[in-house]
């Protein structure tokens, strides 16, 4: 990449992040009242429902935290953390058997818990990275036991046990969490986690023979030729290789370099719309018609995180191919997600590109993708390409 | 409506139940080895998937059972219809607590339970058909228990206690097989049912107000401003519009019939697409975006509704608008989802009208919504149109 490039691309990141993005969230959707984030939100930012997902509280008070700790100490930040840290605290969990929940009303009443620990593991990178701002041990030991709550959670069937399946949502995100609660608290588990993750889904999910990542497995990693075994989610599979190549760059381990390498390229190969552009929600690994409805839709964070996994791993491999793939990504996600008039990202296109949605945000999206993809491309430009200087 | 365009229309269901529909299912999708029918099959018919979901046992044998006994005895439908029904018999029973499962493997094992007790319900009506076939009083019986099973069914609660709601399938799904049962073997609650079901749907779901029908409300009928609240699915409202109806003409009750004229002018207001045509799948009731990610596409069955709704609504009032409207629908859904080269509908297509999905079933889609609508519109252009003769 040549230095305009990496110029050009680091102040659209950069700024993007701390003049458009942080600035929306901040702005429109900040609880004065009773702290923590309403991320329900229509195009200019409009409340449109003032529910509360505990994911988002989770997310933006480790969005805020990792700001504080790794781009400049601002007070604004830490208290507006601290305070949606707080409401979590206060609201997020059931008494009766200390799980967080998924979904509050805005004053923090419980409408809903889900069977996974997801908001177990926002919450600790949270609460990890407001260990590390404030020194406060209390929350780095809260946050090792919310990790710790979470890898070892066993969620309730929502199936029989006629045929066991495997996702690989629950490793993909213990080595992020893992990876994140390492630099923040020095979590003493993190590389045996890690570890756990990657072989996990190494063993399960990456399918050399037929060259794919499979979301979906029997119990000992079996293809099962149902809907859920066929359904590939491309966007998925490519965050899960840019966590890889992260640990592979961490530890300097070529061997792991080289496998999230192979998972990138493969999902690449199945995502990426060459009819339109963008990477697809989900695909059939026969290319037979996928169940879900919205398969053929374009969100934005599987964008989100092919943009950061390409740009990695042209920063750690060199090899012009995924700078090409990371222009082709880059450039038809900001054409077609970027509000030029209100700020952020739209978050459902149609498969053309076209608006499905105005919303920016509800229970699942929120202050995360675009702004982990701003920060980290940001920090991956600074640190990873030999500069002229 | 003219005679000529009637006798046109009436060709138009009966042939195509008969000729299209029926053959397409009948050749394709009934397993002829472990009894049922797989209906997880591509616009070929060709197999995608060999699980089998409960709903689709029970509604298929209702179709061949209901046909049997309206249309000709034939032998062929009625051996299907059995062996469905021994089928869901054999495996469709959790042998635990008595309630159905939700999706089987082609053999019969059990993948899941769902909270409803749709499977049941469905279930209902399919043993009542074969029981008015055969003069089975065992099938009566079982067809009653089963019906009172899901009447009386508690669900398993998916949220907490703090925002209770009431959702209009229920109700208006009792309606609907109350009066199936109610024609094959005389359910003695059948009235009594009905009448809680419309009454049900009057007090909490009908909304004089603003002119509207609402899919979810609070425990009294009162809106919640969230949203699953603001939602809206037309072709549901249109749907439950054309079951009181209809049992506004089985009763002669002008008033049940003003009812639901109205809620399928109010629906239609609503849910046409005047822009690309069809019923669109979800709307917002005060027009800000909608959270499921669908709904903006066009799915089959809401089509279907939509179409007995106006064309039953034109032959019990006679008023022309319904006539345009039910022009306009049919024609609609003729041109964009009937398959001309393989038969039967396609079930997806996106806002304007472009494939989405060449599946022609799943759990949810499968022989019900399209041979229900020819064979109901069949019936009504048959005896509820004065004819020259």
């Amino acid at each position: 990449m040549n230095e305009a490039r990496r110029r050009e691309l680091l102040a659209i990141y950069r700024d993007g992040l701390l003049h458009n993005t942080l600035p929306f969230w901040l702005s429109h959707a900040v609880d004065q009242k009773h702290g923590g984030i309403i991320t329900a939100v229509d195009r200019d930012g409009t409340i449109v429902d003032t529910d509360k997902g505990v994911w988002q509280q989770g997310r933006f008070a480790w969005l805020l935290g990792e700001l504080f700790n790794q781009v400049e100490p601002r007070g604004e930040w830490l208290e507006i953390a601290q305070k949606t840290v707080a409401f979590l605290n206060q609201h997020g969990f059931d008494p009766t058997d200390g799980r967080m929940w998924f979904h509050l009303t805005r004053e923090g009443r419980p409408i809903r818990k889900r069977r996974y620990a997801f908001s177990e593991a926002f919450a600790a990178i949270a609460y990890g990275e407001l260990a590390q701002a404030t020194g406060n041990d209390q929350l780095a030991a809260q946050a090792r036991q919310l990790f710790l709550r979470f890898v070892q959670h066993k969620p309730e069937p929502k199936f029989t046990d006629v045929r066991p399946t495997r996702e690989i949502g629950v490793p993909m995100i213990t080595i992020n969490i893992a990876q994140q609660l390492r630099d923040s608290i020095q979590l003493p588990e993190a590389n045996a986690w890690i570890d756990r993750g990657i072989e996990a889904i190494r063993r399960y999910h990456v399918h050399d023979d037929i060259a794919c990542i499979l979301e979906t497995v029997g119990a000992d990693g079996q293809r099962l030729d149902h809907f859920d075994g066929r359904t590939l989610n491309p966007g998925h599979a490519i965050e899960g290789a840019w966590f890889i190549i992260r640990e592979g760059q961490y530890r300097n381990d070529a061997e792991l370099i080289q496998l999230g390498c192979r998972m990138l390229d493969w999902m690449w190969q199945r995502g990426w719309d060459q009819q339109h552009g963008g990477i697809l929600y989900f695909i059939d690994v026969d290319g037979r018609p996928i169940q879900e409805y919205w398969h053929d839709m374009k969100f934005w964070w599987p964008q989100n995180e092919t943009i950061i996994a390409t740009l990695l791993a042209h920063a750690v491999t060199g090899d012009p191919k995924y700078e090409a793939w990371h222009r082709e990504i880059h450039d038809w996600a900001y054409r077609h997600f970027a509000d030029a008039e209100h700020g952020e990202w739209f978050g459902y296109l149609h498969r053309d590109g076209s608006l499905s949605s105005t919303l920016k945000g509800n229970l699942w999206k929120g202050p995360f993708h675009l702004p982990r993809m701003q920060l980290t491309c940001w920090q991956i430009l600074e640190s990873l390409f030999p500069t002229e200087e």
